[in-house]
C-alpha cells in the first residue's frame, strides 16, 4: 500500500504498548482510517436532511478534526495518518468512481446533451486553461510571489481547470434538476479527462519553443486520446458482455459474474493507463456499455449485487478522498517549507482566476449554444447558466493529485515555490469544497424556484422513490423516449411540453437508427435486453415462487 | 501497494514503447495481474465439470505458466510480476476470505460439531506442531542439511501445521458431505488461527531457556488470544447490528448499509491485529454474528448484495493467492541462493512429517471422540477419518506467508539455509495443492460411496439448487433443528435416522436455551430475524409488485 505511517502517533502507541515494529504501523494507520470512514458514513447519514451539509463536507471536516488531534498529540510535528500518494488516488480510488458514474448514468439524458457536454467539457477547459495560465503569468510577477517558470503557469492552468464532479453529484439532484445534472455531471467527467490530458501535454512540452503549433499539437493529441480511450472502453465493455453471454449460458454463477465484471472494468482502466490514454474516459464508457449489454446477460442476483457494489465502492472511494483532503490541510511539513503569506495570496488569486476562467466559457458557450439552437424553448436561460457556472467551481481530489504529481517528488517539494503552490492548492480545494459546496443547495433553491426546475425535466421520467425503485430503474435504462411517450399518450397524460418535443426531434431520429442497429447487429452478439419489455418469467419471479416453500417452516 | 515491479518485463515494455518511468511499472504489473485473474475465472468456469481440476489448481498452473513466460522473456533472471509481501496477504487478502467463511457458514452444523472442531483445530495443531518440530530436530542433522537453530525447527512446526482451508472448501462439498465439510472447514479456520498464534509465541520465545513451563505459557497465551479474539469479533458484529438497526430505521440506504457492514467487518480484523490478537478468528466470528443479526436489519437489496459481494471478494482474494503461489515457484532469485539438493530433501522430509503429524492427531483424537460419545451411531468411522486426515494435508498461502515472515527480511533471505527453507516451502505448497488437491475428489468418491456420504448428512437439509436457492438459504440460517424436524414429521417424511437423533439430543437443549435468550434479550436490541418465519410482505414482494408498472412500457 501507498500508506506510510509517520512517527508520533505511532510513538504514542508504542508507549501505550499497542505497537512495536514498523510492520505494525501500517495496521494502526489502516485501523484509524477505517474507523474514520465508518464515522463519516454514520455522520453523513445523520446529517442527510441538513440543508448545508453533504457527505463530502462531513468527511473534510472530520479529516480536519482528526488532523488537529494528531497534530496536538504529536506535539505539532505531524497531522497525518496516511501520506498522500497520487498513485493510490489514480490507481485505486478514481477508477471505481468513474466506472460507477458510467454505470449509473441515465444514458438517454447523457447522449441527448452530448453536444452541450462536449462544448463545456472540452472547449471550456481549453478556455479556462488559457485564462488561468495567462492570469498567473501576469499577476504573480506583479505581486512578487516567487520565482516561477512558464511551465509552472501552464501546469497551474491545467490543474485548476479540473472541476470536482464527485462533489457536484452530491449537490445537484438527478430527480429535481435532471437537465442541469446531466449537463454538469457529464461536463465533469469529460472535463476531468481533458484536464488530465492537457496536464500531460504540458508536462511533455518543450517550453523553449512555444508557438501557434503548440496549441494545435495539444488539440490533436487531445482528440487522439479522446477517441482511442472511448473506443477502448467500448471494446472492453462489449468483450465482457460477449464472454458472459457465451460462456455462462445456462449455468450462471453470480460470484464469478460479478468478479468478471469488476475485474474487466478495472482492466479497461489499467489498459488505458498502460497505453497512456485517459483511464477516466475509458472506464466511464466501459461502464455505459456494461450497463447496456453485460448487465442484462447476468442473473437477477448479479444485477442487484453489481449495481449496489459499484455504487458502494464509489461511495467509499469518495469518502476516502475527502477525508484525506481534510487531514492534509494541517500537514505541518508542507506549511513549514511554504511561504505562508504567498500561499494565501496565490490561493486568493487562483480562486479569482477559477471563478473568472469558468465564467469566461460558461456564458459565451451558453450564448453560442442558444444561438445555434435558435428556437426559444431550447435556450439555456440565464439562471441555469449561473447554476452551471457555480456547480463546476469546486476543485477537488483531481487538482490535488495533479499538483502533487507536478510539484513534489515522492511526497516532498523541492523548492519553496513548489511547497507554496501545494499549500495554496490545499487551501483552494478546502475552501471551494466547503464554502462553495455549502452554498450550492441554498443557491439552487434561491435561483431556481421549483416550477422552473421541473420545467426542464423530462416529463416522462417521474422522480423515483429512493431505494426499491432504484433497483428497477436500471431495468429500463435505454427504453427509447418514443416508447415512453407512447405510454404517456396512451395513458392520456399529455405532460410533454412543446419544449421537450422540439429538443428531442433530432435526437429521436438518431435514437431510432441506433435502436435498429442495436437490435439487428449488436444484441444477437452481445446480449442485453435492448428495447423489448421485460420477459414475464424473470429470475426474480422465479425466486418469489420459491419463497413460500421456505415460509412453510414454522417458528 | 505492496506490489513492486521488477526489471526485465518492464524493460521489454520500454523497448516496445509501452513504458517509461517507474510509476508506470506499477500499472503494467497490475494490468497483467488483472488479466491473469480474468483468465483464471474464465478457465475455472470452463473446467468446472472436470474431475481433477479445481479453481486453485487452475490458478496455480496459470501462475506457473506465466512465471515461465516471464522467466524466458527476461532471459532467465526473473519470474515475477508482483513481489510477495506477507503484509498484502495478511492485511488485504486473508480478511475477506475469513469473513466470508463466517458469513456463509451453516451455523447450525458448525456449532453442532463445535467440540470436534476445537479438538482437531486446537489440540491437533499442538500435536502436529510437536511431531514436525521433533522430526526436523532429529532428521535434519542426520542428513546434514545445513546449520539450523532450534528456533527454526519450532517455526517450521508452526508453519506446517497450518492447513489450507481455502483449498479444502473447493474440494469438499457442503451438500454432499455436510458433516465432513463442517468438521474439516471448521478445523481449518481454528487451525489457521492456532498456527498463527503458535507461530507468534515461537517468535517471541527465549530459546535459551526452554522447559515444561514454556509449553504451558504457549497454551495460556493461546487460550487468552482465542477468547479475546472471539469476543472482539462478536462485539463488533453486534455493534454493527445495533448501529444499522437504530440509525437506519425507516430510511434505509443500501449503499451506506453495505459500506458500513464491509468497513466494520474489516475494522474488527484491524482492531484484532492492532492488539496482537488473531484477526482471522475475530473476523470469522464477526461474520457469524453479522449474518445472524446485521444481515436481517438491512433492506432486501442489501441482503442479496452483501451476500454476493462478500463471496466475490473472497473468491478474488483466493484466486489472487493461488496465482501468486504458482508464479512464485519459478522465482530464480530464491533458487540461486538456496541449496537445491537440500531443498528437495527438506521438502520431502517435511511432506512426510506433515502426513505423519496429521495422522498423529486425526486417528487418536477420532478414537478419543468415539470413546467419549460411546453410542455406536455417533462414531467417526475409519473411512471418514481418512478423509479428514487427507483433506487437511494441503498447505497453502498461510504457510507461505508465515515462512516469508520468519525467513526473509523485506523479501530476501539472509542466509542460504533460510533461502532453502523458502524454496522448500514453495515446493511443498505447490505439490500438496496440485497433487493432494487433484486426488481428493477421486479419493472421496472411492472411499465414501454415495449412500455413506448422505448417511451422515442432516436429512432435513436437502441439497440446494445452485444459484437462486442460495439466496434464500441465508434466510433460514438458524432455524432450529426442532423446527425443521417438525416440518419433516408434518410432511410425513420420517427420514431422520436414529444416528442424527442421538447426535442431536444434547445440542438441542443448548439450542433451545440459546433460542430463548436470543428472543428475550438479543433480538430486541440487535434486531435480526431470529427464529420466526419470514414475514409475508417482504421487501422482495414489494419489488415484485412494482415490476408490472415497468412492464407496461411497450417494446
Amino acid at each position: 500500500m501507498t500508506t506510510k505511517y509517520i512517527g508520533p502517533l505511532h510513538a504514542l502507541l508504542i508507549k501505550a504498548g499497542l505497537a512495536d515494529g514498523t510492520d505494525h504501523a501500517h495496521v494502526v494507520a489502516i485501523c484509524l482510517f477505517v474507523t474514520l470512514l465508518c464515522a463519516c458514513i454514520i455522520l453523513g447519514h445523520l446529517l442527510e436532511e441538513n440543508r448545508w451539509m453533504n457527505e463530502s463536507i462531513t468527511a473534510i471536516i472530520l479529516g480536519c478534526f482528526t488532523g488537529s488531534v494528531v497534530l496536538i498529540t504529536s506535539g505539532g510535528t505531524n497531522s497525518h495518518i496516511l501520506q498522500f500518494n497520487e498513485e493510490l488516488f489514480f490507481i485505486y480510488l478514481l477508477p471505481p468512481i468513474c466506472f460507477n458514474a458510467g454505470f449509473q448514468v441515465k444514458k438517454k439524458q447523457f447522449f441527448e446533451n452530448f453536444a452541450g457536454i462536449m462544448l463545456y467539457g472540452v472547449v471550456g477547459v481549453f478556455i479556462s486553461f488559457a485564462v488561468i495560465t495567462a492570469g498567473c503569468r501576469y499577476i504573480f510577477p506583479a505581486f512578487n510571489l516567487g520565482n516561477f517558470h512558464i511551465k509552472d503557469f501552464l501546469a497551474l492552468g491545467a490543474i485548476f481547470s479540473a472541476t470536482d464532479s464527485v462533489c457536484t453529484l452530491q449537490v445537484l439532484s438527478q430527480d429535481e434538476t435532471p437537465f442541469l445534472y446531466s449537463l454538469v455531471f457529464g461536463e465533469g467527467v469529460v472535463n476531468d479527462a481533458t484536464s488530465v490530458v492537457l496536464f500531460r501535454a504540458v508536462q511533455k512540452l518543450d517550453t523553449t519553443d512555444i508557438n501557434g503549433l503548440t496549441a494545435l499539437s495539444i488539440l490533436g493529441s487531445f482528440l487522439y486520446l479522446f477517441f482511442t480511450s472511448t473506443a477502448l472502453g467500448v471494446v472492453t465493455g462489449l468483450l465482457s458482455a460477449y464472454i458472459i453471454k457465451t460462456l455462462y449460458f445456462g449455468r450462471h454463477s453470480t460470484d464469478r459474474e460479478i468478479a468478471l465484471m469488476t475485474l474487466m472494468a478495472y482492466l479497461s482502466y489499467t489498459i488505458a493507463e498502460l497505453f497512456y490514454l485517459s483511464g477516466i474516459l475509458t472506464v466511464f464508457f466501459c461502464g455505459i456499455v456494461m450497463s447496456h449489454y453485460t448487465w442484462h446477460n447476468v442473473t437477477e442476483s448479479s444485477r442487484i449485487t453489481s449495481k449496489h457494489t459499484f455504487a458502494t465502492m464509489s461511495f467509499i472511494a469518495e469518502t476516502f478522498i475527502f477525508l484525506y483532503v481534510g487531514m492534509d490541510t494541517l500537514d505541518v511539513d508542507k506549511w513549514k517549507k511554504a511561504n505562508e503569506r504567498a500561499s494565501f495570496s496565490i490561493a486568493g488569486i487562483l480562486l479569482l482566476l477559477v471563478l473568472l476562467g469558468r465564467a469566461a466559457f460558461v456564458f459565451p458557450l451558453s450564448a453560442l449554444s442558444n444561438y445555434l439552437r435558435r428556437t426559444p424553448g431550447t435556450r439555456i436561460n440565464y439562471r441555469q447558466q449561473i447554476i452551471i457556472w457555480w456547480a463546476g467551481l469546486i476543485r477537488g481530489a483531481v487538482s490535488i493529485a495533479l499538483a502533487f504529481n507536478e510539484f513534489t517528488t515522492s511526497g516532498t517539494s523541492r523548492t519553496s515555490e513548489h511547497a507554496t503552490i501545494i499549500t495554496s492548492t490545499i487551501m483552494i480545494v478546502l475552501f471551494s469544497t466547503v464554502v462553495f459546496g455549502m452554498a450550492t443547495k441554498p443557491l439552487i433553491s434561491a435561483i431556481l424556484p421549483h416550477h422552473l426546475r421541473s420545467f426542464q425535466s423530462d416529463a416522462s421520467e417521474p422522480p423515483s422513490p429512493k431505494d426499491l425503485a432504484s433497483d428497477l430503474d436500471l431495468q429500463t435504462p435505454l427504453l427509447s423516449l418514443a416508447d415512453k411517450q407512447n405510454v404517456i399518450f396512451a395513458n392520456g397524460m399529455l405532460r410533454r411540453s412543446s419544449l421537450t418535443m422540439l429538443l428531442q426531434a433530432p435526437t429521436s431520429t438518431i435514437h431510432k437508427m441506433w435502436r435498429k442497429f442495436d437490435n439487428s447487429y449488436m444484441r444477437p452478439v452481445f446480449g442485453g435486453r435492448g428495447f423489448v419489455p421485460l420477459i414475464k418469467k424473470s429470475p426474480r419471479a422465479l425466486e418469489v415462487r420459491l419463497l413460500p416453500e421456505t415460509d412453510l417452516a414454522p417458528g
